[in-house]
């Protein structure tokens, strides 16, 4: 774990907000392979804030230099390292957060754990922006997942109360997780994504912020992917969500709604199909015993609302020890599930092709 | 990860529910700690089935025999194997498993992710037996912890529709955790508790099974342990707890609840007490940006209902690929979700031990 | 690293001298590999003492018993563990060395290290008896190994002044390193290997002991097998062996001879013979660049002389900080050649098939 | 392993000879470390061709770009990334290489490891300049653990036949590993580093190169640092120094002069000086029981002579599997000997600061 995460394949961030620049170090790519750069700088692209309302204002061009790794295009087999230079940066902003911490953030953890020495500006290692290299390595594991006939697909399943559609645990297809993929406000039902946006702006109005969920699935994956115990595919997968930031909860499947249920209801029935072993329901997401079972493998995370609001808070200085007021300022997404959904995905295809390869 | 798991606390887990015998190995605990192990099988006795209404008649002593490690009661350094001997077994129960599959079992999973060549006996190695040595670990790191400061505490929070009261997420204290964790049936409200166990004897007398969930709380870590990203103290306690069987989500503080907040309700205010930097609320469940910060460490997990149930299911015969029907004979728990609680408190005890060496 | 080596194969080694028992745990090995067990005690059996007048009096039966991983003589998937148990201990004999160190042992650097809490009775974690689940680990390995047309052997190179033969570095085949694997005292030429079983009497009359090399080679590996840099095959190799007590030195190819040779005589001239790539040479050892070049992979370890000796030697109390003499008690082998060369086999053919993996 | 190296400090190495750029990520550096960039270029320029008679014609400025991990000068506790541009590179030099191998290089290893994709221009991730960000990394380590009263220093012990005195095994001490640490050619007697250099001008004039070895040294570390069997000291240090190309052989202390010894001249007898623990003899070269005994940590490596002669070889065609002849063109050193040293150093410091963190 440390900085690098996943077994077969390794995945190492590094770069803070305002640093030279940031970037992912991407280790055990197979050889070979081929990455079409413009459909990787689209999907880098849904990550990135528009300046649309729904995000902030601060806009990077997030253009990956790879250093290495790639020759014409085609993965060498090597290490493959990009760099995303740090250009729009004002770091003036952030000079009171030196002692007083914004809640919801790491300002008070991160210097605790690193002594004081910690990189504030722009909340350092710990800024959202560290999300761009790990949906670089993210797009290129959906490439070459997709070439084997695996598909990763996600979308905001709610904004505040408002909620979208389930993916159908048992039957989602490759079709389905493209199509709601291709959406600018990825919802399965746009009439909920245009309440979501509403729900948004409201909450941006009033200087807050709102949270939400994301629902992703993978289909193709055969059974017989993952471990028992300590590397289970939700083991592998749930460290990798929990890596993003404002993640605060998991759950595949029926996930907490098998709580509630009998054995009779939440075992999933096995039926044959066309020679294929296939399960009537999917509330175990498509993992027994911490392996595949052929069937779509799906989840749902829970995102915080931005902890970056515009609304004055109760806070501390936490060198002086003494309590202070705080109104945070520059630049905030006023909720982040929109460019969260392919960070998901991203954390998603890099857990399946560790465990496949 | 694979069968290992921890940075700096090492544990492997061994064996089968019918083979030789069950174990663990732990690396990394430091030399000289007193091992008591009368509390250590008190604690594991919670685990172990009383054949009491909630659980299955498979009753074992599961004594564990300590190899290497501990000299005169005391860890010398090296690593610390134990060995459980399998006894009561009764193979003969699972011939018919070695073609179709159990609902909600690893049977048809585990036959294809070792090509055939898996321990059906009992479940082989997917036996929630293979938790008892995951406990014996947890024990003898829940005494270290307890005496550097530092309390964890469950109880059973839900079972079918029943709720238990939460934990004061801001303020559970040491007292709190030891006090519930005496209890037979660990709920903070033994009213609730009757309620529960009403529920799993109904189940019971129609051959079915509940699920529930758990919450654990850890308390008297210090602010600044665990990592950003990828060594989150979050991605930590979820690949360990994604290990136990059975647990099908996990959530953080307020967890799938932030996702309804508001950023200016969902945001922790600081203040300082007695000089300490503490948070009003606590729904970021103790962990900001990977790190904690000197609250209460907290989460829930969601617990499936026990897959084996008396019921006739339908499945496939995976190896005919055709359709069958089944009936699982054996001995089965009706609901695992008090047995359950020493293997989570032990998986929280383990991260958190991990995390602090 | 820790007490856990490997990538793909992770091998994991547990006990001490006079604990309950010693053991290993190996995780990744395939399943529906066969283990001929008279095959694999006949091996761990090169590693016992025959009392023979070049081994140590502490004669044991090293029984494994197999814990889990294997069905049927079959390994089914999961962790395979062994234990041996300890019954012939006389602790006794160890009790001085509390706090007086023995020369060339780790009895002070054990102190240190686990802060006095360290087993010392018979040399504890540290005893070469721990060897002999790795000997039991790396029997296995061969097995799988020789089924895939990988052979390994070695040979007792040298003791004290006395050479054998050199293996024919660029044209060693299977049938030479079996046939050298059958002596019971194994060196290619059996002249040499009588002057070396005197050598080894004479020191033993003197209550002293003489070291030696060992050299090993693989046959069978592929081109292609490793990695540059830090998972080189020379770091696996060397890593592994470093982990055998007694071993100060290895070298692969022709090693240290490589360091007067000119390039023009060092590069080993590539030649193509029935569609192959070969090489006249073997200078590299079978690797280049990290990666084996489907030549024999050869490399040569010097062992130390057995540390403990009858021979009075100056030593301290390292507890009290003072001067000491020291005559080491206890039953000692006067040359451990003989019984190293299957620890050297083993942590070979671990080390293969963790890279072929 | 894999392109990552080590269990408290983690380095990964990443980039190909002609790609965009080379580099390093260092994680778990302690945060609140100064380093002191014009010791860190000085000590990355002892690495550097000076364009001198042993060295080759292409000179690099080497400049390391800090892109993360560093503020006002002192590491802030994350991941350190330092990229070296690629700028003076002549691939057409290496055309013919795609398909003929250069006996002693991994042209053929690399391209069957890599299925035929790797990078072959300049020897790509093969390429000695990946040792220009090691030497970055351990030129910090060694600043850090200079703080820490730890220091390293090697010198040129051979080339050819020519060699150099010993460090003294038991007596080194910090000012000695400074001061030869300063010289162009450092060897601790001059007269026999003109000698050496004499030798490498010879076989230069014949389009040849030579061989040699190393001495490294660290002292100042405190008894106890290690670990028996997997983590061992010299296993720790082993697995980088192989990492290093050319590097076919290591031997600690005495290394594989063991061999000749009796248990009576090899054992290094204790005793006490100004109430510390030290030895007469440091055969063991400061290590026991793969643990540190407070003696100064001594290992020699045996560096092969430079692959790249001048002299037309025998070879074969891989593609088309074929003989072919092959003249090496390109810059090349005739010896790397003088440039390994700092690699060498490296490798060391990077080797103890891990073992100590």
């Amino acid at each position: 774990m440390s900085s690098i995460w996943g077994d077969n394949l390794k995945v190492s961030l590094f770069g803070e907000s305002h640093s030279e620049g940031i970037g992912v170090v991407i280790d055990g790519l197979p050889a070979g392979e081929k990455i079409d750069m413009d459909e990787l700088l689209g999907f880098m692209a849904r990550r990135s804030s528009t300046g649309g309302k729904t995000d902030t204002p601060r806009m990077e061009k997030d253009y990956p230099i790879i250093m290495s790794g790639v020759v014409n295009g085609t993965t060498c087999g090597t290490p493959v390292c990009a760099v995303i230079k740090n250009t729009n940066t004002r770091s003036g902003d952030y000079e009171q957060l030196r002692e007083i911490a914004r809640p919801g953030h790491a300002d008070y953890t991160g210097y605790m754990r690193y002594k004081g020495f910690n990189d504030i500006r722009g909340g350092g290692h710990f800024s959202g922006r560290l999300t761009a290299p790990l949906v670089f390595a993210g797009g290129i594991a959906k490439q070459i997942l997709s070439r084997k006939g695996i598909e990763i697909g996600a979308h905001i399943f709610s904004v505040a109360d408002v909620y979208d559609e389930h993916f159908d645990l048992a039957n989602t297809n490759a079709e389905q997780l493209k199509e709601v993929s291709k959406k600018y406000f990825p919802t399965i039902n746009e009439e909920y994504g245009k309440q979501m946006i509403s729900a948004i702006e409201n909450a941006s109005t009033e200087g807050d912020s709102v949270g939400g969920s994301i629902e992703c699935a993978a289909v193709g994956i055969d059974a017989g992917v993952g471990n028992p115990f300590f590397d289970s595919v939700e083991s592998k997968i749930a460290s990798m969500m929990f890596s993003i930031p404002a993640v605060k909860g998991i759950e595949f499947g029926a996930g907490f709604g098998v709580a509630t249920m009998k054995g009779s209801q939440c075992n999933d029935s096995f039926y044959i199909h066309s020679g294929k072993v296939l399960t009537k329901t999917n509330n175990n997401g498509g993992i027994l015993g911490g392996i595949t079972n052929g069937m779509p493998v799906m989840f749902r995370v829970a995102i915080k609302p931005t902890s970056s609001i515009g609304i004055e808070q109760n806070s501390v200085n936490f060198v002086k020890k003494e309590d202070a007021k705080l109104k945070v300022n520059g630049r905030h997404d006023p909720c982040i599930l929109r460019r969260a959904v392919p960070c998901i995905e991203s954390g998603m295809a890099l857990s399946i092709l560790d465990l496949i390869l």
